[in-house]
């Protein structure tokens, strides 16, 4: 028995990667597809990897009815509006725009520039990060799923925040691939510009810091910069370790809340290419790799940093998504999820 | 019920594609996997996508028993020796090598530079290309599995060649990612010489111009380059259409001897970015997307091009050798083969 | 004492790429620059590499004077309408558009799907190859600038056509940076679509194929394919030679014609990875390196191919402008066109 | 008149990048360049940038005579001793080698792992940094020119340090292109590794941290990543300012320090792809761009940032080196050093 799920804005990123999930899924029908600009147009003329796998159209929205799961992928800002208007739409819904993120309507207009249209829906959301609310997610029926730079940011730090080993201010230096700028984007994404560039496009003020603070309880400051690939984030968090915290505290640290968990891993070897998390081998898997070092032994023995990646379209978008669902739906979290990434590519 | 499968020669690019692809299929244990250089070492250190797969070692190859499958991935010229010494290693031998797919020792020896050491052997073995050697393969107890740019090509030509559309020599641009020269690979391999390139590695006589020959009866000249990617081949085949051959003829062709094919899309769109075979968008995926177009309408009513694409280490490897084992154990074609590629990568 | 110039057309990336080298040309006033849709907006803004190099501002076309020079770098098929209505421009016009480089207008109509405005005006334009028109380019007022790709195939067929050592079709297969779409492209240009791709974007009858017909004097079919880089072109020609021409004939061949040429140097190594022509190291330098390969030895006695590789901007556009300029004047033509090249990168 | 000058271990990357330099320098000769391991063999087989420019060939240390610069390209930790055998080599002596940049022998051995040979040659060094020595390095004889990512650091802090508007422990996130490895690096640089790869490859204690706190004044924590540029070094410097510091002041800092400095650029703009420093469009040219970002008018109104940008091979090392020769000899910085870089590449 299948349930029916929609995906509302089918036709970017984030949409192509979670029709690529839920054709796949083995307890999931695809019910409708949706896309404004394109209703009517065949779906894998957008998603060109889905050839073979479906041959649906894109729906006009308002064709909706009613789900068992609806995604929404649409436009940050645009979508709180909507689903007021649709709030009928599906039993769970989970959002994948910025707007149901925040607890706080302030910090949501200090980061995003304007006021949030339903403050008062905010806490009926539940921030989609299994890992750090696994028992909430159980219970919830609307989910809002992490910015992709956010939840790298978060699953790295989450050891040491939780255990208060560290003090004083967050910085976070993210590096983030292309495709995050969606399929829409205009000429600064280009690839005679955007090709093998270091563009630091958010040097204060990055959105996603938002985030990072509420969940870790942190001042957080970051920096955010383009690079080469179209996929994948890895965040650099620089911390200071509390006095009479060393590398042995910090690896039990990791190994205690990540031990048990499906798409975390904990990188930190002595050596190789891959001994910390490098997001070129996480393409299209929803796994999120976390690692940390320390400056203990060196003059500065109090500095270490947290190193974050994944692939934002997965574990930062659409995976995570779909593992949100499974958690809800009381499945095994790795349903449908189980690719592991690629080595070389 | 699992088959117990070895993998002899699992630290190059090549096993580790088995291994992602064999540690994830249903019906398979796998029992050995082998390195010479190193045995003893943990697996998941050469394939770091497999963290969390498996906690296996390599083995010294002196430690092979026996087993239902074997997978040889070993170097060209070296293969042949090996496996007389070790005929009884399983009841199943698939080689990744080079050194059985050709059948006359000649040909075998013109372009490898030396002769064959078993040219006695080389008729037990079928060439590994279910679209051609479906019949032959179910009951085969050895297979050759093609070499990469071979099988784009052959896939590529293979309506034309067989619907004897075409007349004259066929003329091979085949473009190549890094992966294909393997983990190995020296200085001509260094990120700083080959980013970016466009390298006339194979002016004349590639050493896959044989296999085409071999398996579509005409007269081949093939150029190899070397491109950006580190998965992926592309084949632009160039070749004249016999008299009275249009475009219509041709496009009837491909969907004759592809419409049941899994691992076969014909890709021949009016527009869009992916209208011709774009390898960057199969990389992990078992298919081989063909297509073409002919010069008909133009001054030159004959000419036509076949274009090919697949990921060298998958269909063109690895992915190709477990549906050749799912094709003679009588199980799907597609067990274990079912990842679709990305977009965007 | 200085000449006085304008760039008609100047926001684009030939129009930046002529800004760069006429800046730094020691003979040359940069008189003016426009641009419609920027006039009044600093040159800097839109060719960052300029920082430092000039504060000028683009002008409104309506505001150009008269010139001693007017490189026009403007679109295909406007070029030739605007032009009759600025024709008391300039002294010397050169004309980086497609519009005057065919002689035969209803080869144009056949290529660029429209009629010539002023088929009268062809006759008065010379191509500009000073390889192969350098006489006629000393005494020309209106030099139409060849397309990229065809300057590469030109200059890598010229020897073997010019000789008379081949015979039968010319199969071209041209792989094109991302640069050559100009800094206005649309969707198709992504980063997140284009990084890594390989994708046949014409694989008949590429308008360039005209112009290698024209100047080879042979049937030629081209097909081109777009790869990662930003910069650069490398063409493969398949040829067959003439019964009895063999490699020694055609190496004589390439040196007789490019021996004293400043700009294009014979590149057919027996090893290393810059054996064969090489767009990476080419990029903004004015060079067009040429090489060849024979099948003679093999089978495939008559087989040859003929390389070509060149930077698109530079001795694919506004390079090969200057250096017409500089001939024209009297100038040595390597005046601010000495750079030669990095490697690696 | 040219003075006669040497180049000391000429085969590898900087070597390379030294001729280019100085072949086409006006006041220049170059009388030496020597290999090792490939005397006797053409230099421009090596670099193939520079076919056309000369047919000399590598000589053989043994064979050094005196010169009137000669510039040691050579390994860290291998140079100071080879030194103290060749002290007469040169009247002046400019090393890229990281032995003699620090000043404390107990720093160099904490950094480097070993004592070092002749602590007492450190004082008779200047650190290669125009931009902050420049009355010094009038007088040098023995010029030690800082390392990559340290030149970019300095010269981003550099304002904020000298004016002591900074308090607190400085991090900076350093991204680094692959040639930085060199010519002879070995499996970690392979093309399929290395692509599109962000490699935390010395997430604490980078060597050139040592040069950053010396030459600052700062206590630095670095934390080095290797990005998909074959050159380009970025760096990200996360401070904190003093209280009552603001963006205007910081502004005037940035102006103060480098508004009559040829190769330093103040990139801090509003928008566009480049406002921020960017590796991308330096490559070749002899730049460093340097920007900030504050935190002012946010909640963190201290936090900012300080980003410089160059190419490793140019301003972080041959190109540096050549600016000092320049200083010292009493000629215009720029000679040889005019090339601006390109866009798009």
């Amino acid at each position: 028995m299948s349930i029916r799920v929609a995906v509302v804005g089918g036709a970017g990123y984030i949409g192509g990667e979670l029709l690529r999930l839920l054709l796949l899924h083995p307890r999931v029908e695809v019910a409708a597809v949706t896309s404004t600009r394109l209703a009517g147009r065949r779906i894998d003329g957008s998603h060109p990897n889905l050839r073979g796998l479906t041959d649906q159209r894109f729906l006009a929205p308002e064709h909706l009815s009613d789900y068992d799961v609806a995604f929404l992928a649409m436009r940050h800002t645009e979508t709180m509006g909507w689903l007021t208007r649709h709030s009928g739409l599906a039993k769970l819904v989970i959002d994948l725009s910025a707007d149901f993120r925040l607890r706080d309507p302030a910090v949501f207009q200090r980061y995003y520039g304007l006021p949030h249209d339903t403050p008062g829906a905010l806490d009926s959301f539940v921030y989609g990060l299994p890992e750090l609310h696994r028992a909430e997610l159980r219970g919830a029926d609307r989910i809002a799923v992490p910015g992709c730079t956010a939840a790298a940011a978060i699953l790295a730090l989450h050891p040491l925040a939780a255990g208060d080993l560290i003090t004083g201010r967050v910085v976070v230096d993210a590096r983030t691939g292309s495709s995050g700028a969606g399929a829409g984007a205009g000429e600064q994404n280009l690839h005679a510009e955007r090709s093998g560039a270091m563009r630091v496009f958010a040097p204060v003020g990055h959105r996603h810091e938002a985030e990072i603070s509420q969940e870790t309880g942190r001042t957080v400051t970051m920096t955010a910069t383009g690079f080469e690939a179209v996929r994948g984030v890895q965040v650099v968090c620089h911390v200071a370790l509390r006095e009479g915290v060393d590398e042995m505290a910090v690896r039990r640290a990791y190994r205690h809340h990540y031990q048990d968990e499906r798409f975390v891993r904990v990188v930190a070897a002595k050596r190789g290419n891959y001994r910390f998390p490098e997001p070129k081998i996480l393409s299209g898997s929803n796994l999120c790799d976390v690692g940390f070092a320390t400056g203990t032994g060196l003059g500065t023995a109090d500095a270490a940093i947290a190193v974050g990646a994944l692939d934002n379209l997965m574990k930062g978008g659409a995976g995570n998504a779909v593992q949100c669902m499974n958690l809800r739906m009381g499945w095994p979290e790795e349903l449908g999820l189980t690719f592991p990434g690629l080595h070389p590519i």
